[in-house]
């Protein structure tokens, strides 16, 4: 059992060993680990959190593997959270790699951590940030999240990033997929990873075009740099445009403007993530909910009724419960 | 204005002219017009309902578009519903120049609609399953989604389909994204599209071995076809095999299960649509909240605890709306 003073003693102490299960714990949502959460919590805001977002097949997982690398030969230390389930990343097979080859695997300078998204009701963003806090708090000063970026979850996970990194390929089908799914409004730096492969440069063009015209984010010209993944290549390139925005994140005083955005969406997604535990609480086990669905499979209710009926089962007080208790 | 009586009295005549001011006064939850949806509702489910979803890039709406040319030369009415914001038929582009091609600007035997998805906060499986009612109420056959299929939106609207298509393409990155992204687990039917291109067959065999391991999807073998949307070829093979997967539902009784699938995930979609807004009616926009989200931006509140505190303005009786009122 982990107390929150035994946390802080043991990070006070700088021993990271407990993290890895600190963290399962925080993930479970152990009523403990969560009030060392909020003991920890002050602690928080001194890490870059940098969001990493594009289409699948871009080559994100790669392209953070190659930046890890990157990182720790310069002695920085950084954790990463992979929150897009189709990411190799979660099955540990390129960052599992790329550790072993720098014969790391006992460096507590990288945590690597990938968040169990699949046959999770909504909440993602939440628990996200969760363990965002935790490795921040802890003195991770650079944290990747890697995610898919669409849909309300991805959304609320950009929001809880410092700087996003948005990251295309060329050939992934017609166009720029970026661009097409709206990705690029939130993007502070853009990778067009696989640059060694045809197209790359008319994918940049195209990129820089779509900026002219539509994105001036703040007067401040959004880089686009060409990576290759799997060799490496572009990654002095890509720290620097992070480190660069961190600086001007400070200078600008939209670090602040970020911050307040990222706990709006994450105090959000935190009620939302309450209010879906509060169905699955209620409703969602009471037979009047089976009794209902089957009339609306049946065509002798209409979606609707059936919804509106329900919601007077959520507010009788019997189903009010407050997170983590 | 419309009534549910008049709809009625022109849905009887066979008039569908009023349908897409219908299907917009739907969309925008015009009071009337979900009474006249709740009026129709005992009409629905005699659709065949085919949710249409793949990664970005594979080329979705280009075979839908193809798939759509098919289906009118064979007579047969249908509609369809581009739900992923990255979709050419959002903007028009794709169907637009192949309805005009096929000069069927006033034919009433094909619908198209884009759901405008962007900024809307949840709730698109809510939105897009009344016009999938209207449209069945409406007497049409088959009505096809265009979505991404991923995230809590994308599963819901999954189930709300008889028959799922996977849209796979080759080159999209390494490996088949639909594998990497558990597309595959919801596949009826494969379209393996752009299989023009290099990689489709190595494509196909490898989606043919990840069925034979993993997926026996009720004793029924999962088609896996090749499609080139450009032109139009294997659109008869698919064609086929929608209706041949229609024909499976009806006689293993598994087309009873889907609807009851179907009628949970709707439901459920509306209860957190209705919960969602009132979370807008009323945490969100209380004094109380900026005030919390300041305090957490300044690291002086947990967001755990500024969550408990706002859920307590939720069970005010004050904040209790029903759906559509």
């Amino acid at each position: 059992v982990v107390t929150a003073g035994d946390v802080l003693l043991r990070i006070q102490g700088s021993d990271l060993r407990a993290l890895p299960r600190l963290a399962t714990l925080v993930e479970n949502e152990d009523p403990r680990a969560l009030e060392a959460l909020d003991a920890l919590f002050p602690l928080t805001g001194q890490a870059q959190v940098v969001g990493v977002t594009g289409p699948p097949g871009a080559g994100k997982s790669t392209l953070i593997a190659a930046l890890l690398g990157h990182v720790r030969a310069a002695s920085r230390r950084v954790a990463v959270l992979a929150v897009d389930p189709s990411s190799p990343i979660s099955g540990g097979a390129v960052l599992g790699d790329r550790i072993r080859m720098m014969d790391r695997h006992a460096d507590d300078g990288v945590f690597v951590r990938s968040m169990a998204s699949r046959g999770r009701q909504g909440g993602l963003a939440w628990a996200t940030a969760r363990l965002v806090h935790l490795l921040d708090a802890v003195g991770y000063p650079l944290i990747l999240i890697e995610t898919v970026g669409t849909g309300q979850d991805g959304t609320d996970i950009a929001s809880l990033a410092d700087t996003v990194l948005v990251v295309e390929s060329p050939g992934l089908g017609d166009g720029v997929q970026a661009i097409k799914s709206g990705l690029l409004e939130v993007a502070d730096i853009v990778a067009v990873n696989k640059a060694d492969q045809p197209g790359a440069e008319d994918a940049q063009r195209l990129l820089r075009a779509s900026f002219n015209l539509a994105h001036p984010s703040h007067g401040r010209s959004v880089p686009i740099l060409p990576t290759v993944g799997i060799t490496g290549s572009g990654m002095s390139e890509l720290l620097a445009a992070i480190d660069d925005h961190a600086a001007w994140l400070a200078e600008s005083g939209q670090r602040a403007v970020r911050r307040e955005r990222g706990a709006r969406a994450e105090v959000l997604a935190g009620l939302r993530a309450a209010l879906d535990r509060r169905l699955e609480a209620g409703p969602v086990r009471s037979p009047e909910l089976a009794d209902l669905i089957g009339r609306v499979a049946r065509r002798d209710l209409s979606p609707r009724r059936a919804v509106n009926a329900l919601v007077v089962a959520l507010d009788s007080p019997a189903s009010g419960r407050s997170i983590g208790d």
